[in-house]
C-alpha cells in the first residue's frame, strides 16, 4: 500500500475554500459526497471517483475499504458536524424561543455550508448499513431528543403555548430538512435567513392575535 | 404485438383493493412504482419489472415504449391525482383555515392511499425527461399557486394574521411533503390526522395568546 504523501489526493482551487485540503480522508468524502448526490450511490464507482480526484483506485483503498465506507462516512461526518454546529449555537441560559431560533438558524447555515453531504446523509438514512447504522440512528435520536427538550422547556415556562411536542419537533425539522429538496446554494438568500422565517411563521402563527 | 387479452397482467389479492385490476396499464404502473420506490430506478430493469408481474417484456412493451415511459407515468399521474384528489375537498365558500386544513388533510390521505407512486414521484421531480417536464412543471406550479391563492385570501380578509404567503406555503408542503421520510402506511394514525395537527400547530402558532 502506497504511503499517504505519494497518494495525495490533488487540491483543487475551489471559491471560499482554502487552496489545499491538508486531509485526504476529507478531501475524497467531499468529491464522493458532490458525485453520490450528483449520481445516486449506485451510479457512481470507485473507479470514477478515483478518477475525479487524479487518484489511483489504490489510493482511495489506503483510506477506505469499500464504496460503502465512504458513502456512511459521509452520512456519519455529517450527521455529527451537524450536531456539533447545532449544539454549539445553543446556550442553557436563553430562553425558549431564543434558542428554538438558534436550532433552526445553525441546522439551514450547516445545511448551506456541507450542502451535498447533508443531501447525502438525508438520502442515507434509509439506505446505511451496520455497524454505522447504530451510532447514526443514536445520534439521531439524541439530535431530535435536544429539539424537542427545547420545545418541552417553552411549553413548561410559559414561553410556548401548550402544543404537542413531537408534532411540534417534527414540524420544524420537516421545514428544515424539505429545504434540500428546493433551496440551491449560491443563491441570493441565505438558508439560515429562510429558517428564520419559518421559526417566526412558526412563533406566530398563522391565525391574527 | 399480443392483443391485449394476453398480455394480462395478473392482479394480485391485496388487502383493501379489488381482487382485478381491470386496468392492466394501471397495474403496471402500481408495481413498478413499489419496486422504484424500494430500489430506485437504476436499480430496476424491465426483466424484474416483467418478472414481477409475471408477464414477459414484450407486454410490458405493449403499453410502454421503456421503463422511463413508466417512470414518467407514474410521476405524472401521482401528480394529476394528488391535484384532483386535493381540488375536490376545496369548496370556494368555505373560509380560508377551513380551506387550509382542507388541502393539508386531503394531501396526506392521497400521499397515504397512494404511498409508492408518492414517494416516486417526489424523487422523481429531480429526474424527469422531456416531453414530461414541462406538464409536470405546469401541474405542480399550479397546486403551489392554489395553495398560496387559499392563504393570500386568508391574509386579505384578516383570517390570518399578516404572514409571508410564500414561506407559509413553502412550510406547509414541507411538512406535508417531509411525511414521506417517515410516515409509514399501515401504522395507526392516519397520516390526514397527522397533517390535521400540523395544520392546526401553523395556525395556533407555538407563542401563547
Amino acid at each position: 500500500m502506497a504511503a499517504p504523501e505519494e497518494t495525495a489526493v490533488p487540491a483543487r482551487r475551489r471559491r471560499g475554500r482554502p487552496p489545499f485540503v491538508e486531509n485526504h480522508r476529507e478531501r475524497i468524502l467531499e468529491r464522493a459526497a458532490v458525485l453520490f448526490g450528483t449520481h445516486g450511490f449506485q451510479g457512481v464507482g470507485i473507479a470514477a471517483l478515483a478518477d475525479d480526484l487524479g487518484v489511483s483506485k489504490a489510493a482511495l483503498f489506503h483510506y477506505f475499504e469499500s464504496k460503502k465506507e465512504i458513502y456512511d462516512s459521509i452520512v456519519l461526518e455529517a450527521l455529527r458536524g451537524l450536531e456539533r454546529s447545532v449544539y454549539d449555537s445553543l446556550s442553557d441560559e436563553d430562553d425558549p424561543e431564543t434558542q428554538l431560533l438558534a436550532f433552526m438558524r445553525a441546522h439551514a447555515q450547516f445545511f448551506e455550508d456541507n450542502y451535498w453531504k447533508f443531501l447525502v446523509m438525508l438520502v442515507g438514512f434509509g439506505g446505511i448499513s451496520p455497524p454505522l447504522v447504530d451510532e447514526v440512528m443514536e445520534i439521531r435520536n439524541a439530535y431530535e431528543q435536544r429539539l424537542r427538550a427545547i420545545i418541552r422547556a417553552g411549553v413548561k415556562d410559559g414561553s410556548f403555548a401548550k402544543v404537542d411536542v413531537d408534532t411540534a419537533g417534527r414540524a420544524v425539522l420537516s421545514m428544515l430538512n424539505w429545504m434540500a429538496r428546493w433551496y440551491k446554494p449560491g443563491g441570493p438568500r441565505r438558508a439560515a435567513d429562510v429558517a428564520a422565517e419559518y421559526g417566526d411563521l412558526l412563533l406566530r402563527g398563522l391565525s391574527p392575535k
